[in-house]
């Protein structure tokens, strides 16, 4: 059987085990207390199951966004593709200029929606549950908006990649 | 800017929108409380900050799995990477045969470890949040182990998948 390496440093070995797991790439989207748009790239959007359809999500409590996502109603969760490239970056830069562009509009809710996301999931807030200096997010699917079908956005290695050969 | 389709049923939302996000394939493993080994696959492992370094997942409360991982003080979290397909498959189908061949050995805390992964984590579960017939499995990393790097094994769109072009 193979010889595994063993990491003793728990942080070191956070980091490199998530080196070689791959994600996909989201943007969530909400409205702060003043009315502001708020919105960051994440690659921890998951499923928690589909009766009822419920997802999870993970975020900093320090970030520029928790203010605004700790009294969030709903979010909006987007679903990226190889077009929205140039948009995951932006949204995980400087957040003073995340929404200067004319890519964006609100819809449902107050939330900040961009149209050229594969998918868009509008999501109520159910239940945050801090733990140290991060948050789970977990939220009830309340409807959803489809956009354009396209490559799907992955995470992967520090870069950004697409999918490639499908083995099964 | 394009024309979004509303999908006002929200199961059917999530499943549209899932089926466009990528992710990652693991395999959880833990032991029961009768000493058995148990695991399966999951595409929910994330992190949940590096300093103090977290992991939450996701599991269904009806699952096989369950009764293990609700008793359970530590789990190991097992990415995978392009040769752990016919593993990946197996740990998703019949519970009674997950164990049933020589690839896997008794680890640290007992956890049953498949040295084939590209790494392994070893967590201790610090708390299991119940979202209806689900639960968020939130643990503290305490040592990793680093097996072979290869390409990573992802999941999207009912496929098994692995890394293509790098866009940035």
């Amino acid at each position: 059987m193979t010889e595994l390496l063993e990491i003793t440093d728990p942080v070191e070995a956070l980091k490199s085990t998530f080196r070689r797991h791959a994600s996909g790439v989201a943007i969530i989207t909400t409205v702060d207390t003043d009315g502001s748009p708020v919105g960051f790239t994440a690659t921890s959007v998951t499923s928690l199951g589909a009766t009822p359809p419920l997802v999870s999500f993970n975020v900093a409590r320090g970030s520029s966004s928790w203010h605004a996502l700790s009294n969030a109603s709903h979010v909006a969760i987007h679903t990226l593709g190889k077009e929205n490239l140039t948009l995951a970056k932006r949204m995980a830069e400087d957040h003073t200029k995340r929404f200067s562009f004319d890519d964006w509009k609100t819809g449902e809710n107050g939330l900040p929606i961009f149209d050229s996301a594969t998918s868009v999931l509008i999501v109520r807030i159910l239940q945050i549950v801090n733990v140290e200096n991060n948050a789970v997010m977990i939220g009830s699917v309340e409807s959803g908006l489809l956009g354009v079908e396209q490559l799907a956005l992955l995470y992967h290695q520090r870069a950004y990649v697409l999918p490639g050969e499908i083995i099964s």
